[in-house]
This record gives structure tokens, sequence and C-alpha cells, in this order.
């Protein structure tokens, strides 16, 4: 089993705190990017992939979707979620993304954002993914960029003229990440973006955009800590159609 | 027009010397990853774009290619093809790939090995490309990486404890890098991974592989200077059909 940070007191607590889980999408950076890949929602069936506090999954039935079901880990996160949702039309499961079963030809859209950096088995997940969907289906997914994943040592380095950098090691090796972030011994799996792109190719995926998200100017102006996200991109966002 | 380095006399005597100058694709470690992206080539009509030495038009020919068209902008390089060339069914051409005309539906395959990163007008190109295909015909080419041109002091930096690693900065600002790689002044495009995989999207082709090169484990074995290349990957490898 994938570890479950999320359940983590300490985790939990901080991550409780974020901007985007204070703020929900409007909290977080790259929505906008990702919200213009994803398809029509009216009368929608859509399947949520880490949907953490449920955030997307109630934007999702405010746009007119049919039903929404919403997956996490999480039992505090979908606590949260469930006491924070009114809209009968969405469902929140337990489950480890990681070996769960996924209904067949079920939905239109499947919607996963930072989730699947965290996966062990995430070809056994597209997999299913990719059965779950209907004919003409999309996904719609975002996860840590490679070059975020990739270093041993993941931390700005400033030289001597005060010029800033991120520190590129270990791009082939895949696999496990520790790192402290919100809480000791976190632990995320780095891929390349090859193996992101050919694993949806190979399941016969058509690839219809893939953005390394960067703040805008405007993101910039309003919020001036986000331009060293111009620097190295933090983020991948992809939308693929199942044929 | 897009700078002619490979006609400036440093350069090219510089480039001269480069193990794939003198092996050929054998001396090019990508080679394998990039060959085994090739359709069938007997019959086929080629088109390489940046074609130097002319190493793949030959190869091309000797897989039985109907016919092969080697396109460069270098004199000096496309004297040496011509020389070194004595298949009637591969002819070279001069022209800069910022402003040719290829002819329509013209081509089974077309090949480019780490050419278009040189070039400032690449949407034009990659349209013209996709006019010269046959429909089901297929793009197969090789790029500097954007986490190798994206950097503004592109280099390997060692720490104090003797680690190595690439610094990366400025992903997001695509446009001219000037770096001293085998002659000083020498201009290359930073593009991310995102402009160059939509642009391909945006014209309708299908990405059918998507390889950040790595040495393998053998290749290691044989030339140990390789294993840095496993730090940060610097080609990726593409393979797109028409549709």
């Amino acid at each position: 089993m994938t570890q479950n940070i999320y359940d983590d007191e300490q985790f939990f607590a901080g991550y409780s705190r974020l901007s985007r889980s204070v703020s929900g999408l409007a909290g977080a950076p790259e929505w906008p990017a990702l919200r213009a890949m994803l398809p029509p929602l009216r009368g929608a069936r859509v399947l949520d992939l880490g949907c953490g506090f449920g955030w997307f999954c109630r934007w999702a039935g405010e746009q007119g979707a049919a039903s929404v079901l919403g997956i996490d880990v999480s039992e505090k996160m979908l606590a949260r979620a469930r006491a924070e949702t009114a809209d009968g039309a969405i469902v929140y499961r337990r489950a480890d993304l990681d070996q769960v079963d996924l209904p067949e030809h079920a939905f239109d859209l499947v919607y996963s954002s930072l989730a699947f950096h965290y996966l062990k088995n995430l070809d056994a997940l597209m997999a299913q993914v990719h059965r779950a969907l209907v004919p003409g289906g999309r996904l719609v997914c975002s996860v840590e960029h490679p070059i975020y994943t990739a270093p041993t040592r993941p931390a700005w380095i400033l030289d001597a003229e005060g010029r800033k950098h991120w520190p590129i090691d270990s791009y082939q090796a895949e696999g496990p990440r520790t790192t402290n972030w919100l809480a000791p011994g976190v632990i995320k799996q780095h891929r390349t973006m090859t193996t992101y792109l050919n694993l949806l190719i190979r399941l016969d995926f058509t690839l219809r955009q893939v953005e390394e998200w960067g703040p805008t100017a405007e993101q910039i102006a309003a919020q001036p800590g986000l331009a060293e996200e111009r620097e190295r991109p933090m983020f991948v966002l992809i939308a693929a159609d199942r044929c």
C-alpha cells in the first residue's frame, strides 16, 4: 500500500493551511490551466482520483455533472469532504489508488490533481482508468513535474551572485524520493516525462495537451513569490482522450 | 536567416572531430533509440532535415529507401556529404530550414537529428513537414532536451561533497541561448517540452513515442564518461504520425 501521508497529524495540519486547502480551486495557481483542458461537464459522469477535500467534485457538481465519484485514501480528507458536500450527485469512496478496482466504461471524465506521483503502481491504475472511461472519454491530470521530483536534494540554490537555480540530478533514476514537505519522510515516486507520456500512448490514449505549468505575468503581479516557478516547472498537466 | 554556425571554420573543425562525425551513426549514443522509432525503410521516400555529413541518408539508402533527400544549410557539410555518397537515390540540397519550401505529400518519413533547436521558425517548418508527409507518414526527430537548453549557465556544478548537478533556471523563458560549444557565440533556441509536443498535437500529428535519452548500463560500461548523462537528459527523441 502507498504511504498514506495525508492521515499523518502533522502533514494534515500543514496541508490544511495551504492556499489550495483554504481557498480550494481558486487557491491553486495551476487550476485555470487545468480547467481549460476539461470537456463540458453538463451531464457528464466524473471520477476524481485523489479527491482530497472534494473541491473539484463540488465544482463539477455545480457545472451540472450527472454524477461525481471522488476517491481518496485519506480518512481525514474524506471526512471533511463529506461534511462540506451537500450535492446528492457526489459520492465519496475510500480506496488506495495503488490497488483500486474501477467499473468498466463508467465515466466521461477521469480527473486527478497532484496524486499520481505518490503511487507505486501507476501502470496498473492507468490501465484501470483506460477501462473505466467510455470511448471518447477524457483523462485530465496534473502531477509534480519530473524536473521537480528528480533531485536528491530538491531545494533552490543561490550562487555567489545571488542567482537562483534548481539542481537536477538522478533524472533517469526513477523511484522513491523522500522529502520533508510539511512532515518528515514524505515519499513520492519520481518518473521521467518519457514514462508518463509513453504509458498513456501504449494504452492507446491520444495526447491532446501537455502543459508544464508556469505562472502568468498577472499571477506574478498578484503574488510575487510565484516568480521562481518560471525558473523550473513544478507541475505537468496532461489531457488525453481514450480512443 | 538562422545562424549558420556549421560553416564557421572553428566550429566546423571542432564538429568534424566529434565521435558522431568521425564514426557516423555508430558514434552517436542516442542512435539505437532513434533507430528503434523508424518505420521500415524499404521503398520509402525519405527526407532528412539537417542532414550534415549525410550519414543517415546513406544508411537509409542501404536499408532500401526508394529516394532520400538530405537538406542542410552548411556548404561545408554538404560538400563532404556529396563527396562520400555514391548512391544515386540520394540527393542533397542546400536550404535554410527556417524558410524552406517542401513538396506536398512527397515523403513517407521525415527525419531530423539535433537540428530543430537551432531554428527560429519551428512552427512554420513543422507545418511544412506535416504537408510534406503522406497520410500515415512518420516524423522521427531528436532535439536537445529543454532541461539541457534552458539554463543561462549550462555547466555541471560540483558541490562541496563532490556531488554533481545541472543548474536549471529560466525554463519558461523561451528564446535564444548563446553558448560557447566548439566556437564562441553559438545560438540555440530554448523551447519547453510543452511547446515541442503541443506544436505537433495542434498540427494533428499523433504522438507515438517520446524518449528522454539516457545511456544504457552497457553504454556506460563501454564509455564511463556517459554516466553523467543519467543525471539529466540531454536529448529528447520524438516519433509522431501524420493522420
